[in-house]
């Protein structure tokens, strides 16, 4: 088989309908041209009729220069009222100039008539006209059957009947829309073959995911004959989400043997995902398919020793084929196997096992977590391996909240540290309380460790851990994200103190930057042998 | 059809190989009875041979009073220099004395062979000689064929033979995993049909979710002849997740009309996932399907007011059969249908939609997001309203975080409020900034509020929004999640600083608090009228 299957890709409209997703017209802009680099065939970029930023986008995104992927206006059917040259939403289709429109009409009769409130001889009226109307106008008409599945369950001849009016007007696809999400595989697939029977245009289908089977459902509808996939990537969307076009497109092309993508495109699957996530602001869900940071972790001893003689064993695909990469992960269920095949991931050597793994488990109880702080891990075995040179010892710090009426808040740090003989004491303002530490600290380390500079946070959480027991008061593990012109990086901090997890994060993010630079430690002169002891790395860490 | 389908979870095991997944002994026995009152059939407790926490919880198990659910211990065919008798492993499993055991065995010849470096008849001894001695000491014995679906792709004979000798010696259930999850559902059904025309004993499915088709693997095993479903709440497990139980529980009961849980039960499904995501310390997806938070939201235009009039317009169930519940998004996107709705969801009066719309719009482009955070936006719309009496009113605060050497960070507010005439300056230390700040400002009002004392924090998150852009200088949202002996309620607040976004928030809590109690404002003395100009409002959101 190598059928070819379009990907339609409406993570800028349907995707948006999502909870906590919003992107600006900018945000749209970078997200297209990211999916075109993937190699979409569509992208569904708004509701021109429906809000003004949508109409804002099509204006920008006709000076974008694309490879190959189409822009699609999306909008619905005319109103009843209206005839399709009076109706302002068919209008602004036109007006959006894209060389794809898609419109959405009705196949269930319950929407027909209990939310339009028309007659289902007026409905049908209302799809021919709109899809000769639009199709004498635009370069390419797509029509989605929204309900298709529940109308056609509700009553087959009906919504077959609205599928025949836009084929015969002129629609260029016909999509079947799953769009309560409430239709199963078995089903899909059956009603999919029912259309091809009947309609000559060619299918798409478009899933939602609230009975968390739509990736089997579009599965099912491209076995049964579409040739269409319009999703989302990370599969965002209304309620429980549209279909994820990161866990279909894998799955078409690597495992029923359609094409869908280049294979050097498909290795950049992973990247776009996360770069959605970021335009989005929703963190990506480390369990997803495929492009999920989890996605290739082994973290049972059995599983990590197998995979390490034949990944075979315990992936189903090659990590690399999206993008992604194995991982072994550290922790306490883990044993000795994982923590030597992190090791060697890690290129690190570690001469006493042993004692790696006591640190480990003592700090994974103290509330650490190294899964996503891998920066702070290898600092830890090059300390425990004596291996470490500390760039510079705190002497103390201190930061100042303060809020004075309506001025707006500030934040003071001062800070204290010994670099070598040298003691620096600065003190630096800053937006919250760890920017300004961070500042005075780096306003501290710079003029001894230049390459800083370079330097930046790209990303700051804080998780409560055991927050069921006492709010505020809780333990915090605070994760720091950095980077600089090449790679970026992961660190950790636990504290029952938000403002001292954070520092001990930032420390890290600081010593590993500079252990990575192969820069030399001021401290270690002479005089100022780095300490191997128990105690220093006790230190060193806290 | 109105067949019996068994559950047998295994969060406890299993799901705890997942990334972040961790629980401890109390934290297991908790679950344990959760999953009782869920009404499973039976729960995996652990691996007693693998590890100490699980001998630990095996013996505390027992202690428990079960309505119905059986308890498992998980262990793999003994090895094959060891006889059963010598293998601790094995005894291990004999002594954690639960009703049923679970063994694996291996299914698929690559495993035999290059994993465990074992010939074809080698293997097929051991899980014969395995069956054969645990099931001669045990009530209940269940054998999972692991990796049965790609060994069976690789070589059907052979892995058909594991079973028959599983089968031959006594097993209760045989159970077919997809343990690399890379199976798809025609595949899966058309393997499972195979086994029931050779096999007697009644089988049990056991998906991983790498292909994203979990669900449907499940579904389609079922369809096929299988009686037991293995899986695990919230999908928790290695890589990409088991099978998550609370999908496939409702789309059998409520889609395909297998009888699984008493429909009482049913309606617990929400909350025993929120229960185990919390012991587990991982948020769960609002994705989620069936018992997310946006699983029944709405935030489209159309689609509100379309579920106003007829909910199964956009609802493939009815969201209580799970625990679940409607909700309405407020959102720019969304318009006045949305705000209505909200409006009368949450009981509240709206004179004025366009000035309530425009001061979302405004605050939502700042940074907020009501959508977690309903106590906020009720305040926000009684301050709009001009309904809303303050408290309190803030004079200033000043949080000091101290590092000195090698003690422990400390933290020390000071809080300066007037309520009514009165002027209250307190101070109080914390273990962290916003403890402290939490703990000044309940000892500057509980004098005049006593039923503070009843409110605590349950949960503190931080969210950096537009993070790519500079690090810890970004915006920050802080969500506050507060409960009292009655509700559980959420707060927001954003700035650039954490401590004051943190303050809003607290102050939005400590407001919610007093109003839904009916307290009456000291504040609201006659020469202290509430203030309704813009100005007000303003400052009391800043």
């Amino acid at each position: 088989m190598s059928e070819r299957i379009e990907i339609y890709d409406t993570t800028l409209r349907d995707g948006m309908q999502g909870e906590s997703v919003n992107f600006s017209v900018e945000d749209k802009c970078r997200v297209v041209e990211q999916l075109d680099a993937l190699g979409v065939d569509f992208i569904e970029g708004g509701w021109p009729g429906s809000n003004p930023r949508d109409v804002a986008f099509f204006e920008r995104v006709r000076t974008l220069k694309l490879s190959g992927a189409r822009i699609a206006a999306f909008g619905s059917t005319r109103r009843n009222a209206l005839t399709c040259d009076a109706d302002p939403s068919i209008q602004a289709l036109l007006k959006a100039e894209t060389p794809v429109v898609t419109i959405f009409g009705k196949s269930w009769l319950l929407h027909v008539t209990e939310a339009l409130r028309l007659s289902p001889e007026e409905n049908l009226e209302i799809i021919a006209d709109t899809v000769r109307y639009l199709s004498a106008r635009v370069p390419f008409l797509i029509y989605d059957a929204e309900h298709f599945f529940d109308g056609y369950r509700a009553d087959p001849e009906y919504a077959l009947k609205t599928l025949r009016m836009a084929a015969a007007e002129g629609a260029q696809r016909i999509v079947l829309c799953d769009t309560n999400g409430g239709s199963l595989p078995d089903f899909v697939a059956h009603a999919t073959r029912q259309v091809i029977q009947e309609i000559n245009v060619p299918l798409g289908i478009h899933c939602h995911n609230d009975g968390d089977v739509a990736v089997a459902n579009t599965l099912a509808a491209v076995s049964a004959g579409a040739i269409q996939v319009q999703g989302t990537i990370n599969g965002y969307g209304e309620r429980c989400g549209n279909v994820n076009l990161c866990s279909v497109i894998p799955n078409l092309q690597l495992k029923l043997g359609y094409q869908v993508l280049a294979p050097e495109r498909l290795q950049k699957l992973r990247t776009v995902s996360r770069f959605v996530s970021e335009m989005a602001n929703c963190a990506l869900d480390s369990r997803a398919a495929f492009i999920g940071d989890s996605a290739f972790a082994h973290k049972g001893g059995i599983h990590v020793s197998a995979v390490e003689r034949n990944p075979a064993t315990y992936e189903h695909i090659e990590p690399e084929a999206v993008g992604n990469r194995r991982r072994i992960l550290i922790s306490d269920l883990s044993g000795r196997a994982n923590l030597l095949a992190k090791a060697r991931e890690l290129g690190l050597e570690l001469n006493d096992e042993q004692r790696v793994l006591e640190e480990l488990k003592r700090l994974e109880h103290d509330g650490y977590e190294f899964e996503a702080a891998e920066a702070s891990f290898e600092l830890l075995v090059a300390k425990l391996r004596g291996a470490h040179q500390p760039y510079f010892e705190l002497v103390g710090f201190r930061v100042i909240d303060e809020h004075r009426g309506a001025l707006m808040p500030m934040s003071e740090a001062t800070v204290k540290v010994k670099v070598g003989s040298h003691i620096e004491h600065t003190a630096a303002t800053g937006n919250g309380p760890v920017n300004a530490l961070d500042n005075a600290l780096r306003r501290a380390l710079e003029r001894f460790y230049p390459s800083l500079t370079e330097m930046r946070l790209v990303d700051y959480k804080v998780r409560v851990i055991n927050s069921t027991l006492s709010g505020t008061a809780s333990l915090v593990r605070v994760l720091i994200t950095s980077s600089d012109e090449r790679i970026v990086w992961g660190t950790v901090g636990v504290s029952a103190n938000i403002v001292e997890a954070s520092w001990r994060a930032l420390v890290d993010s600081v010593e590993y930057k500079l252990t990575r630079d192969g820069v030399v430690s001021i401290c270690s002169e002479p005089e100022n042998e780095p300490g191997t002891s128990p105690d220093s790395v006790q230190e060193a860490l806290v």
